[in-house]
C-alpha cells in the first residue's frame, strides 16, 4: 500500500483524536514520520515515504492541532514530543525508528532524550539541535518566503525547500508534482494559530541548549542539503559532531528540500541505515 | 585481480620511473587512488580497493620519489599535482576518476582545478581545502602520533587514524591486518627525505587559499570520520559547502581513516557515486 493511497484513520489518545496513514509492511520495527512546520499528512514526499514502505512499516500522522488531528497545537517542541510518545503508544507500539523533518527532527531528538528505550534509530533531516545557528529566524525566513511566492506566482517551497539554480527548481516542480498525486482523502490545512504555536515552539527550540544531544546514544543519520535556508546546514553539522553515534549525509545544490530534491540516493541511505 | 595480487610495475613519466599498481575490470573510467603523507602502494586498505576493483579498473602510484617511483618528491602540492597528471597521461588516460585520501585529497582538488577535462569525478577523503584549519599542524600531529606509538608499542596509526574508543581501535586493528595481508612483492618505505618534502607540501597547503575549490564543477564525493585528528572534520564540511557540486559523508566515532574504518559503507557509497 503506497502512502498515496492510505485511508485517513483516526486514533484516540488521551482523549484526542489523532489523525495518521500507513503504509508498508507490518511486522519489523516501525518508522514513524515527525513533520515540518507547517505541514500535514499530505505533504510527505511519496518518493521517500513510499521507497521506505517497500521493506518496512511507515506511520505518518498529525501531530495534536495540525490537519485532521484535534486539541490545540503546543507552543514547545517537548510537548510536542510528549504527544507524539503518547501517539506511539496509542498505537501499541514499544519501538519504533523515527524520520523527523526539520521541526520533526527537533521532536525526534527529544522523544530520543526523553524515551530512549522507545526508540531503535533516528533519522533526522533539514534539521538542527536546540540553540543552533539561525533556527530562531525560521519564521522570518518562512514570511519571506511567503510574500516571494505571492509575488511571484510560485509555491512557496520554491524559495524554502530549494535552490534557486535551475537544477533546484527543476526539483521543487517534480517534487510539488508528487505530492499533488494524491487527489481523494486529502488532509485539512493547517489552522494559522497552529503554525503560530509551532513558530513559538521553533523559536524556543532555537534558544534552547544543544548539551542534552550527547544523550542520545541511538544511531542517527543527518541528512541536508548544502544551502539550507529555513535551518542552515551548518546545523546539520552540529548534530553530527555532537551526538555520540550520528552518520551525517549533505547533498549538493540543494536547500531545507535536499532528502527530498535527492529522493533515490537519501532513500537508499535511509534503507542501508534502517537496514 | 585484487591490489593485494597485483604486480608492481613501473612506467616511465618523462624519464623518471614511476611504480604501480592496478587492479579489477579495464573499460570504463579508471579510478586513480592518490595517497597520504608517509604512504606508499602497501598502505591502501584492500576492503575499499578490491570493492571499487570488482566493477572498475583501478590504479594505485607512488608519485615522485615516494615508495619504489624515482625521483625526489616535490616540497609542493601544484607539483605533486603535476607528477600525478604526467603519470595519468603516460598510462595514455584521457578522462579518470580521482580517489584522493588527505594529501591525496588535496592533490586531487589541484588535478581538477588544472585539468579540469582530465577528471570525471572526484572523491576527497580526510582531506580539507587549501588554508583548512589545522591542516598546517598535520607534521605536529603526526609526531605526536609516532611517539605515542613508540611509547605504546602499537602502530602510529592507532593514534592517527582511528579514535580511542574500543570500537576505534578495533578497526584499527583489522585495518593494520588487512594492510599485511600482502606478503610478496611489497614496496619499500617512504623516505625520511620525502615525508619532510610532503610535510612542507602540507604546510603550505595549510597557508594557501581555498577560493579556487568554486572553479571544481565535477561531482565530488567528500568523506571523513565525525573527529579527524589530521585534517579536522571541519574541513570536510567546508569543502562541502565550497564545492559547487559536492556530497558529503561523515561516520561516526571515526577518525582520519573513517572511510577504512566503515569500509562497506563507504564502499556502497563510492559505488554508487562512481556508477
Amino acid at each position: 500500500m503506497n502512502l498515496e493511497h492510505a485511508l485517513t484513520t483516526t486514533i484516540d489518545v488521551n482523549g484526542t483524536p489523532f489523525a495518521y496513514r500507513e503504509a508498508g509492511i507490518k511486522g519489523g520495527v516501525s518508522i514513524i514520520l515527525l513533520h515540518h512546520l507547517t505541514a500535514v499528512l499530505d505533504d510527505w514526499d511519496p518518493a521517500v515515504v513510499n521507497g521506505l514502505a517497500a521493506s518496512h512499516h511507515v506511520i505518518a500522522f498529525d501531530n495534536r492541532g495540525v490537519g485532521r488531528s484535534g486539541g490545540t497545537t503546543p507552543t514547545s517542541v517537548q510537548e510536542m514530543a510528549r504527544d507524539a510518545i503518547a501517539f506511539i503508544r496509542a498505537l501499541g507500539l514499544s519501538k519504533v525508528d523515527l524520520l523527523g523533518f526539520s521541526l520533526g527532527g527537533f521532536i525526534a531528538q527529544v522523544i530520543a532524550q526523553e524515551e530512549p528505550d522507545l526508540v531503535r534509530k533516528l533519522i533526522i533531516a533539514g534539521s538542527g539541535p536546540a540553540g543552533g545557528e539561525g533556527i530562531s529566524n525560521m519564521g522570518a525566513v518562512l514570511q519571506d518566503g511567503v510574500a516571494k511566492a505571492a509575488a511571484s506566482g510560485k509555491h512557496p517551497k520554491h524559495f524554502l525547500f530549494f535552490t534557486q539554480t535551475d537544477h533546484g527548481q527543476a526539483a521543487a516542480n517534480a517534487f510539488l508534482a508528487r505530492l499533488s498525486m494524491r487527489t481523494e482523502d486529502r488532509d485539512a490545512a493547517i489552522s494559522n494559530e497552529s503554525i503560530h504555536a509551532q513558530l513559538t515552539a521553533i523559536h524556543a527550540w532555537g534558544q534552547g541548549d544543544p548539551s542534552k544531544l550527547s544523550e542520545i546514544h541511538h544511531p542517527v543519520l543527518v541528512a541536508n542539503g548544502d544551502d539550507d535556508v529555513m535551518a542552515p546546514t551548518i546545523n546539520s553539522f552540529e548534530l553530527a559532531r555532537r551526538l555520540p553515534n550520528a552518520q551525517l549525509s549533505i547533498f549538493p545544490d540543494a536547500s531545507h528540500g535536499g532528502i527530498f530534491q535527492y529522493h533515490a540516493a537519501f532513500l537508499q541511505q535511509a534503507l542501508d541505515f534502517f537496514a
